[in-house]
């Protein structure tokens, strides 16, 4: 099967990587694909165009997963109203430094807040699916409950969809491997600030935490081994 | 003064950044500087050799460091013998993902085994300094007490040396941010896998989790507090 | 000032407990006061009805804090539809061994479920409240986001009320004990499994894990501190 | 098989706890059995006198367990020298509390200091056991590696043995049963402050979090496991 290690494609044996690719140990968490980073307006309170493309291609994915039995943890960032979470205790680092590299940004005090419209979900949330909604900084691990979520449902192996690569995807890849899961993330899927910064997120994936593949690829594995009778 | 935000020099106003300057809530964490990765030699299991080039600066800067009673924790990862950490349980994701990119690690089993000689300092560490040598995985803070141990001490900034910057440095910022930390990365003292990735991941830090700077921009802020009496 | 140590009264001088007493670093952790442990209903999910004797006390303990201007936060129990976390996934220990004591509890399938009437608060929670409404297990801090919250909100003591007072509310203060915060558990707010288990938790907490004391002792203590103009 | 509820000798069927009974997903942890808790000397700095009764039969079990190839997990209280764990930072509660009740303890500033004397093991402890070497507080989970110890090594059963059964035992217990793992306390090989808390704090075991068991009687159904071929 084709991986792709350090912006470079190249052929693996899926069987150096079994513990990867058993659909029933495996759950697909898709982080941050809400209306506060993805919304078409100017009052979008952190923005994140760029992973507009990956709304449908995403929801497609997640149809052919959910068409396995294979659960989809949606993960998304919500603020207490009131700021008790961060801008009135102790702000989140990024109020601050991403301003330096992209301006000003208007309307960033609304972002995440609970209640509001900027906390909806973009791409499909299906009452089957699992949704963990008390993200408050940048890892999808803590502190909410995903982990023993997880644990719950014996999940050994995590495939991460959404957004920011270089940022929540990237940190939440980090804690996964920490935690022992097998990490795979899909590159075809994960939308980073800018290509530079992505293809770099994904490179270190690739080198230190787990398996960089395209979702087509991923679901050929799946499907060869459903057909196997695993 | 001078601080890096992705690749480039920018001045910015201290009293901005106040709360990441005041040496006497901060402490020093760094980062796997020991032999298991620094030997010069070719049975090294998890070389690093571009880190070999801050081992001095480290110690001075960590000289310069106490002289403000600024803590410093050094922290390494070290695992248990017979492998019921990694080898012999879920093996970390590194040991199949590095070699698709450097090739075969001769020696790789060796690594971190507690007792071993490839568990000592490369780098100074003096009785008055505090030591974390639980690391298991790439977190300074994920399985270890670093967390508990900072705040029993009462520090909320922290300042990040060492290797990898992609990797290990760049996993414990996400961590020490998202547990409310001001995080500052010093560009001169930390080296990663190699050139094109260790200022990517500075540019992610810079932009997302803290500031990237200079320990010689830093240690000219810490003296000006200092002389202002604080 | 008055406090209970293993079942006796002691007078304790205010002054050596200082950092327990000041509510500008204060706040209240009430447990569990919602109607699938309180409702007086035959088909109450998780029956805790000696609680109910404290619904209006705690009401009245929570007026006088918020007048301090101490937050209160409300912890409850919320269990995912469909099971995921617990009857789908590794149940709930209490599930099997509760029972073996009190005999089976008819509807115990439906505690906690997300949406439903057993997840609402039998408490007042004001919308100036905060709330920490994914508790999983026992422990009002794993996993939740309550040490998060609390660190950002620079709170470093904790003052506990609500119920089982020898199953969450013990396991908080453990909890919060480990986490280095100062601990005070009211006695005159907790309700347990009987007099017998709540009289013993107490015991335990005045040995190991911080101060046992009356609400109207501790709002003394308050008062004096706020008039002494701290 | 006989497990004891609320202080009552009940009669079971394993067959209805069998994921507490499966030796290949257990391990025991042992719990400070250190000469800081059990040296009898008056200089002991934290004395736990009640648990040397339990040092040779803690010892016996342990053989009878590594016989059955159950990993024996040794955790103890170590404390870095010159207090910035505890005495030096934000010091355990019960330096303050427990004294309350038992009075003055003279060398308690000695506790669990790493390097000293005081942290020596008075159980066998042999090379193939595991140990977990840096519980600072209460609990063998936070901020030690237990749990990624245990996951690593696919347990999902604990056994508990060692000491405060109402302090130190129970609130592992808890963190144990929160974090999913079947718990099961041994009563006849834990002790606690006194007969009374010992005897209550099995009975808030039984209840909520797991089964409270003799020794010989679980060692008879791992026995029985064994010779079925599991």
């Amino acid at each position: 099967m084709q991986i792709h290690v350090y912006e470079q494609v190249r052929e693996v044996t899926p069987a150096d990587f079994a513990d990867y690719l058993d659909p029933a140990s495996t759950a697909v968490i898709s982080i941050d694909m809400h209306r506060g980073h993805l919304d078409d307006s100017p009052d979008c309170p952190c923005p994140a165009p760029r992973a507009r493309d990956v709304v449908a291609p995403i929801d497609a994915f997640h149809r052919a997963a959910r068409a396995l039995a294979v659960p989809i943890v949606h993960v998304k960032s919500v603020l207490r109203p009131g700021g008790a979470d961060d801008l009135a205790g102790i702000p989140a680092a990024w109020r601050r430094t991403f301003p330096l590299h992209v301006g000003a940004i208007p309307n960033a005090d609304a972002h995440a807040i609970e209640g509001s419209r900027w906390t909806e979900w973009v791409t499909e949330v299906l009452p089957q699916d699992l949704r963990v909604e008390n993200k408050r900084r940048l890892s999808a691990f803590y502190p909410t409950d995903l982990d023993f979520l997880l644990r719950n449902q014996r999940i050994t192996t995590v495939v991460l969809d959404g957004g920011f690569t270089d940022c929540c995807v990237l940190n939440t890849a980090f804690d996964a491997n920490n935690h022992n899961y097998r990490v795979i993330v899909l590159r075809d899927l994960v939308r980073g600030t800018d290509d530079h910064l992505e293809a770099a997120a994904l490179s270190m994936v690739s080198l230190h935490l787990g398996l960089v593949m395209d979702s087509a690829a991923l679901l050929a594995q799946w499907s060869v081994g459903s057909r196997a009778g695993r």
